[in-house]
């Protein structure tokens, strides 16, 4: 045991495997709920606030797979990887930018 | 019964509520697919190129939900609704911008 | 005058061409300080923060603008019109949510 | 020795400090376009693809500038420097994608 893992610090947007699969359990949980919302015809506006929320989940998940990423995929590849690394993660930037 | 209710024509946004439950239910199914993926421990790029699908999915779903309340809600609301009625749809507008 | 001039009620993104073009106008001195920003070699972390706050208020005008055209447009628009207001209504968000 | 390799590949998102400069003076018209739309009294719908344009154009600074940041201050930093310029290069996304 090495002193990083004693306290590693709390970083914004690093989630762990667990955390990202019990967010995405969460978010699935949330869609199955709005199938409710809408096959009881439950008012528009209430739905729509609840795919907002939605969004706003996946987009955490998003930041939290980006920010591993860049920490593993992007800093510690060798020299010749980092430029293609670097050039994927703008795109996958780009794409959740523009939603897909 | 007019020539309307007989040929309703295809518009851009407008679903039914089958449509937009059918929409949901693959939603759902994305989800645990980014599930399996994350267990699996797949290339972050790769997941991240499906959660913007799932964005793009949930932004059409809220386009049909949006245009629903505008056909209904709004439009055929009575004059004194009709105020509320857009000042939620805008509201509404203004979460999906800034995503929840 | 009449009652509605007394006592308009203030509106969530409703804005007059005034405060529209008021806007636009403090958006673009926004650019052109982020040009000033990227001439003087700024941290463009700090860049991207202002460019974020551009983005923001462009959707406050967006909001002001969809919020008009659907107290207006599609509201007041005669019977047989406000099919097609709406359906442009709703391509409008979908080029705002995609961004373009 | 190819040619290629002499003069740098032009890469997805990365743009040099003059082409950063030229789309931000680009976008500076494009927002003077939009007041000139608003002052003429043009059709809302159009005045909003116009915005979403320049949305889209912010987007493709805004990758610029990242791709950048990603590039030098994050690959090249020392290596007590990277934890941090990975944590506010995330948060800059974050920023992004929820609009400011």
């Amino acid at each position: 045991m090495n002193a990083e893992s004693i306290a590693a610090p709390v970083r914004g947007y690093t989630a762990s495997k667990d955390q990202l699969l019990a967010r995405l359990r969460r978010i699935e949980g949330q869609v199955r709920g709005i199938q409710g919302m809408v096959a009881d015809d439950r008012y528009c506006i209430d739905v729509l606030t609840q795919v907002a929320a939605i969004q706003a989940a996946l987009d955490k998940v998003a930041l939290g797979l980006l920010d591993g990423h860049a920490r593993t995929c992007v800093v510690e590849a060798r020299s010749e990887e980092k430029e293609k690394r670097t050039a994927e993660m703008m795109a996958a930037v780009g794409r959740l930018l523009r939603r897909g």
